[in-house]
């Protein structure tokens, strides 16, 4: 059950408006790396995640991160407080829709359920949610590089914060499960191919530890399928023995 | 350069196609988790990875998932080979949009580069793929557990190991970074709060090491943020003074 | 600030797991007229509008919404739950995506932020939430008709008539506003076609009170904006002289 | 059946063409709250709504919104007819796409039928219709804001006041169903709680007539749902025996 | 300016409601190579269009388009006219929507204005529009294949001759300007590789009149842009010196 | 199978790097009428195209597509390499999204899959094809009207040249199979309608080829159709007997 105070979770406070700023904000409250991808994607996992103390984890950030999302619409609120006083041109995304955030990245893009990563298995989620993280603050740190507003500034600088955090927590788990640097999951054993690496893009190869050894390295692949079998396409003009023949007769 | 041959990477033999099976199929085709991700998604970021080493491995790994939504694809083109003695109800997708393989998912969704996560810094890149790999080895997993047809479980199976194959070379990537285990990346440091957490989600609360020591647990966390200011609207009835008295009069 | 406490906030009890049935929940979880469009568009709105207490109201409303979408998410997890035993033709998406929940709706498209109604009028976003419970309750409604399991209906029906709650109170909210009846509202005063009707639909017609009087009924209208003056367009093959004569001639 | 005369409904004559101001007019022509979202929204429901003389309000509101939406693409098509005589960095969308309207709006982003509400009962498609009007009156507005030439502010106030004209009509359908002001409809009884509110946003509470008396008040809502059946998830790591030891011995 | 009549175009007579065939409809009333797609695309680029003549011609067939788009509405309100008598799980997308056409394709996506093509120049569209028309005639087929409802094929096959004749309409106006076998057109003389084919998939190669004389025909063609500059990126850990030799050193 | 060569399949030099052209090259990379879309549309077609000479056609210029795709990405890898001496609000997406290329087009959207049109049937795939290139090449010719640069105008010219090759390549394909100049193509034989054209946008109509003689030209076409039977709807309130007779009383 979800429960709401009035009080922000931390200090948003804006110095000086600046509805352009604002715009940029956006990728963070309805963006790919915004706050509500990571909400909702960490909840949703908790419905199918078994081990109760990792379904708690997921809650506990989840909530967390809907906080963030309330801290991001404030700055963004503030940011557009003076929109009236704003050239159209400088920000025509509120000048249409109004003050305050909406569910739009930065680029005026609607949010959408593509950008969540979650299903089925623990680690999968795991894995899916560093990344998400990861992602937060890479935002994070672009946007303080165009702000010198100080209360912005505090603001994100925690924001980013917590995305590092919460990826220590995230692999933590994974770690505590083993998982942390173990490729593998699942239950289907892999193949005779699993510690191979294939040169497949060639020219200056520059190598690493990624495909040394132990690793097996294929200097030049080459096709090992074979020819695929031609499609059967009933619908298709050539699919009709008289079609291919027309073809052929007027390629002569 | 992208140099082509139409012999296939690894054999793709279907014995008894199944359009049903077809469809789900094109989960690793045109849905979230599939192939098409995979390759866009690394190699995209080889365009700004500095790293000569790490970006000639996206690039080599890029190609392969190439390849492998190739496979995919002679999987569903062999599948769908007898569609005209399906019924239309068991495999409405191919009957209305024809046989072979479609950018859609299993549901009938076109594919969106809304799944691809990537951008500014070869951390966040790396965390993104092996993400991107669990997604695709679960998705694997699930199509292994609904066909018992030889040779196309052979070459799940391929696919599957490869996605090991693939999370291994990223984990060793970022392990040469030293960024596997530790989740600061980037140019700012944090602030006080990056050893704090919250338990935001209460009742039968269950713990592990992401929030036993060294983190610091706040068990009741309560709001540091005080009340914001009110928006300013003008554009809101309730914006205007008159427009605010009419609905005060109204309430009483 | 958000807080949540991890008992429901009403009780949620499948009695037979139904998969298939799951699948059109989730037109509640993330289809168009579902919980999470309710809630984010509440509360969004809620940055924006200036009367304190609409603005209350409002925050109240999303976070029993947000309630709502964990409820929803619950009967999804429950009726997923015997997955396993369930035919892969009978819950095709969970089989792909994994048991619970996911933001998508009963087709498998993604909510997108394309659902939200809402920005700039307190008016205009009181009218939209109305017709979003409205959706709501007619989407309730359809899954009522396709459900005999009582724990499962008995959530429902609390779902379907707190729907009926929420449009009561928006409702009384314009109605205190004196805009529940008043088509009119912001800054801009029509012109004088404002009690116009026009029937741009001939044959069989068949009217009522909205085209009868005081409205003024245009049986036969016509244009009356003339012809308006032709493109003018540098890119066109038309638009240069020449290319004109060309199609000119050869069309004689 | 559909007829078209090359002469406008109304009168739209821009006196200086502004590429800018037909960006913005997009929101209009490809938008969210735009005229091709109510000609097809109200044109759809025409096919399921039963009462005749509704249907056929819908039908000739509907062709009226097809009207206004090529009144708008020629406000485009004047604005963008000095396109060549413009800056690209201040009218890029259509230096890319070409002169005059496209279906996409002001930030660019396609048209998409997620924007249409509809469905299944007449009460409902009514309030959505009442909800889009609004939309659009807001838009019209806004868009009103930003330019001073007076053919342009014509047309639109024009097309604003026919959405006041819709929005009465629509509310005088509502009223004769006894609907515009009754919360409920359809056939399913609510049932005990539909005249209880719940203070779920807490702290400098603000109240209105929408929950005070005759509603019931719950000042400190709690759950009454009791903890839900953990997830059973055979695909989890954690849903396996063994697997779920592991976790609890890493993290002792 | 529009004007409708509530007589349809041309004949719809369902003889046997199939709500399951009703389904598959839907891709031609809200999918990909449905009619609403062709009525938007010809009418929008009837805005930028100089010629008159092919001006006409353009808003003639869109319109007639929408008068199909009606026609195919009405085939679906009749297929789900007995809906209450189906069972949920044969037509879930009317069970969850309601009865007759919704803006979704036959998988229940929505209709996306990303599937018109069009803009800037009159051969540009003209060929977009041969190939919409390509588009809905394949699915008409495809539909024709599985109903043996008369009344129903019979409207289809209407329907698909229609295709047939706009095809021929639009590949006369083409050929009037010389453009249906020129693949010129535009202002940018071509360079020199104008006549170059490349063979670059390569194995059981098989060719035509397309890369025979006078085509010159590269049968091994090899990379010509030599290495490019590796990326300069300040956001990446790999951008800045001391990171790279981190790397360096952790992989000795 | 896939190859890759880490050399440009043609150079690639940018003079004067520019962030905000970069973002309007975008356009080619993951816009509509981009190297993306033509590259996988001609590459899904492989998998149904019965005729292997075809075939091999469509993925020779695929696999060249791919080449372009890699060659527009270094375009604007190059025109974002000095990003960090760019104001932010001279190119924003780049300052949010980091340098490089990325899946989206000159106005934020991401690429969707429903840019893509084809199958079933290879002379309806080869005139999607040729619309393909046609977009293609005026896009790049919208590009080349906004940039000085002489290395960026080498590359765009030598784009746009191959899409008209590969226009040339598909319109030879599609007159060996005597289908460039005949609409007719599949399965269907058309109705006795198949020569007749409609007036129906009238008002300064302008003729030409597409409806003169030989094609049976009806200046005023009228509905054959008759009024279609009222819709059933049991959800809808007018559906029931009382709720009509409500309406008519209230309208009385």
């Amino acid at each position: 059950m979800f429960y709401h105070r009035k009080e922000l979770f931390r200090p948003v406070s804006v110095g000086t408006p600046d509805p352009q700023f604002g715009q940029f904000l956006l990728e963070q409250f309805g963006g790919a790396t915004g706050e509500l991808t990571a909400a909702l994607q960490y909840w949703v996992q908790s419905f199918h995640i078994t081990d109760a103390s990792i379904r708690d984890m997921l809650q506990d950030i989840a909530i967390e991160e809907f906080n963030h999302l309330e801290m991001v619409g404030k700055l963004i609120a503030q940011h557009t407080s003076t929109l009236d006083q704003t050239e159209v041109y400088d920000a025509p995304l509120f000048k249409m829709k109004g003050i305050g955030p909406h569910f739009v990245d930065s680029q005026g893009s609607c949010w959408t359920a593509a950008y969540i990563n979650e299903g089925g298995n623990v680690v999968r989620d795991l894995r899916a949610n560093i990344a998400a993280e990861a992602g937060a603050r890479q935002t994070y740190e672009a946007l303080l590089k165009h702000t010198t507003d100080e209360g912005t500034r505090e603001a994100l600088v925690h924001l980013l914060t917590r995305e590092i955090t919460h990826a220590n927590m995230f692999m933590k788990a994974l770690d505590a499960m083993g998982k942390l640097d173990d490729p593998f999951f699942g239950n289907i054993p892999p193949d005779e191919t699993v510690d191979i690496v294939f040169n497949l893009s060639q020219g200056e190869d520059s190598r690493g530890p990624w495909n040394e050894k132990p690793f097996k390295y294929v200097a030049e692949p080459g096709p090992q399928g074979g020819f695929p079998p031609p499609p059967v396409n009933p619908d298709d003009e050539k699919g009709k023995p008289e079609g291919t023949k027309k073809v052929k007769e007027a390629a002569e």
